[in-house]
């Protein structure tokens, strides 16, 4: 059994600083690195992947929509052809900084607003992935597990991730519950911890209702923009170490089985 | 004999259009694209590298300052790394559109006051080298004929082209004379036609206070955001084409010699 | 009888030009200045400050949505009071420019996706007037004629200027035709000179569907970023001149009424 | 005996924190509010307009270059008009904050890489001075005490602020001593506090060379943007207070005396 842990990360702008990286990336093996659109910068993005690469995490694009102002949070009109071209030029820079870092990219997973768009708009969704194919078909599209998103992508042929939120609550269709919803989000450390072995260990979560769902997961998501997130990103790597599930890099797991 | 004919291309920006692309397309073979810092966005980068793949036209990535407003005319202090910074940024963004239009990169020119500076100041010529060697060492770097950045692209082992300005006068020591001296830009269409079949002819020109100077050129510089620039384009290809000299893209031609 | 016509002005930005201000400003009586959030910048401000007070011409500022890139015409999400703050801060800087040419600000008109979402969004409605109100209780605010945003600001107290566009198809319940019906925008010269006559003469329309309809019209808006706009603009003034109606800034007009 | 104690605030922008404002503003009697140029937006600028009315704090803008990737801190190249444009839009801008608080503008203090170029370059004091005088005139501009700057404000009939800074060590000529000069900035408590009180009292300051030299000083500047910045700035005021010197806003303290 193998899981990959991933957070965002390089969401520092010039003088303004979000996140712990340097802490956070010791437990996690999958860095999606903000691409200058919502986050990051050009030297935040150089040194961050310079991070994940010394590190040995994988290094993904985690391109947004073009709104530094909302953090990539609100939702923008875009007319057809805009997200594609949104996302080919991220992920393109983000490529020059793995490369200039020693290495390539791993991954891309659309930020914000804009994965939550993706999610369930098809149009979106068919934008992204035609980016990725015209930029590298070998690339990793990591998508919310059990999405329309993630089923066009895996039938476009690309590598797919599916994506999990340990401190999220599913509803019982295994969507996540809106953030509005009392209970959305799980704030008790070992709630978590014991969600996250349950899931991976047997692909199940219980639902914000009490129902037991199946949720596919190559990889979840720690939240890394709250002081002390690195400290929940630790407990769950060694919760998951210790049940004896190996945490590594979406390059190095097996996907769309 | 051969040479390459360059222009700036992709710099309208969202409802704002400078130049006639798809007009003086027709009779350059390397095109610089501007990569959303100074200029251009991205679809106006994903249409233009299209274009010149259309018309077996060179890709360059046209990195400038980040500075829409000041269309990258301005000098803009840098903190050190940020120029290398900033062009695997735009460099990178520009490959994946090359890849799109279902080709790659063929060069890099800097762009406006990047470029002057670059021209003369050797830190940023290193971080401008150490950027290109980083994302791709077989790019072609377009540099300033004569110049100090030229000079140690070479040396670094980069190909590099020497580029030359038709339509500009040279100061006796092969530096282009400022802009504000009278005569500077040469507007006499006949004069930049002879001048540039001397140049290629000869490796000569008559600098502006009449010495005859020696100058390596294999890209002539072709400014495109005038209206009508595109017959200038065509008027110096034709003179060429006609004294048997070939133009073609820098990738096919001989640099570093 | 009397009518004001407005156009969008000072659109251009940086080395980036749209419009032909100096020649549509002889033919209107108010102009709507860009701000430097869907266009426009400081300088062209002041510019077509100075241009419109030289001309006796109203300056507005033209508020829009932060998206140069977009010019305005996207739809952007926003969080509570954020579109109150965009207006202030608009108001502002523009009111600095109608000072330093020499007068002051005369109204607010909501540029492109912001005024087709305030004309019917409640909220957003809200927030422009309270934004008005705190900068100047005074200032005139533009709006799309019988629209529930007319209602609320009038309602609140301000003075409003009810607008219709001559050259754009009704819909028999006083709505603009959508842009993608047939016959949603008006091409033939001769047809909008004559519903703007018999609109300002009469107050009705002929909606696409062939019935009469009662519009309130204190001001007549002129698209101004077409070349040879101003030739449109030069009939319909000379149209209304001729029929001895006076065209004049919305300052001198009895609004409210 | 009095003096303003001022500060930069209102420095955060979307999801960024910089500043502690809330805790900083109990000490001080002037704020330098950032303008969305070099930090800040609308909404911060809204809330933090908000925060120093209700503290009896005059509000002031704090215009930088339009630089948020650099925070302001870097040299811009303007062409003439720019910067007199920059500051006008900031001004009325951030004027339309104040009056939404409920009061007005008390002051302007230019930003960063802006306050030091004009302290010295007299294009650009020259252009600030004309912005200042036609946006209004009864604004207080606050200047680096003894700069060229201050002279030709005075000059210009503007009411003009001479700042010091406690924590910054001048040389014998009264200009601030470089920032890569050792002891440049003073981080000693009780060597900040002793300084303050001298100058308040005497006038006077030790250089940095062990010289006496006379500093006219009408308002101290207290820097926000470290963490616990507030607790020198409560440090400095407790000081004063002790030696029965007022701590008043620069609207109530004599200028150009």
């Amino acid at each position: 059994m193998q899981i990959d842990l991933n957070s965002d990360m390089g969401e520092s702008f010039g003088a303004y600083t979000i996140g712990e990286d340097d802490k956070i990336i010791r437990y996690i093996t999958s860095a999606n690195i903000a691409c200058g659109y919502h986050a990051g910068d050009p030297s935040v993005m150089a040194k961050t992947a310079a991070l994940a690469k010394q590190h040995g995490v994988g290094i993904g694009a985690h391109p947004g929509y073009p709104d530094l102002a909302g953090f990539g949070r609100r939702n923008l009109q875009t007319f057809p052809g805009e997200i594609r071209n949104y996302i080919l030029y991220q992920i393109g820079a983000m490529s020059a900084f793995a490369k200039s870092a020693g290495t390539s990219l791993q991954h891309v997973k659309p930020h914000g607003a804009l994965y939550n768009f993706a999610a369930k708009n098809e149009e979106a969704a068919q934008e992204i992935i035609e980016a990725v194919k015209a930029f590298n078909p070998e690339l990793i599209l990591v998508t919310l597990s059990g999405s329309i998103f993630a089923q066009m992508a895996t039938q476009a042929g690309l590598r797919v991730a599916q994506e999990a939120f340990p401190d999220r609550a599913y509803l019982a269709d295994g969507q996540l519950a809106p953030r509005n919803m009392p209970g959305a989000v799980i704030h008790d450390e070992t709630a978590v911890r014991e969600r996250v072995v349950k899931l991976v260990k047997t692909g199940k979560l219980i639902s914000i209702d009490g129902k037991e769902l199946f949720l596919k997961a190559d990889t979840l998501c720690i939240h890394g923009d709250t002081p002390g997130a690195w400290k929940l990103a630790k407990t769950i790597r060694e919760s998951l170490e210790k049940q004896g599930i190996t945490v590594a890099p979406l390059s190095s797991l097996p996907l769309n089985t």
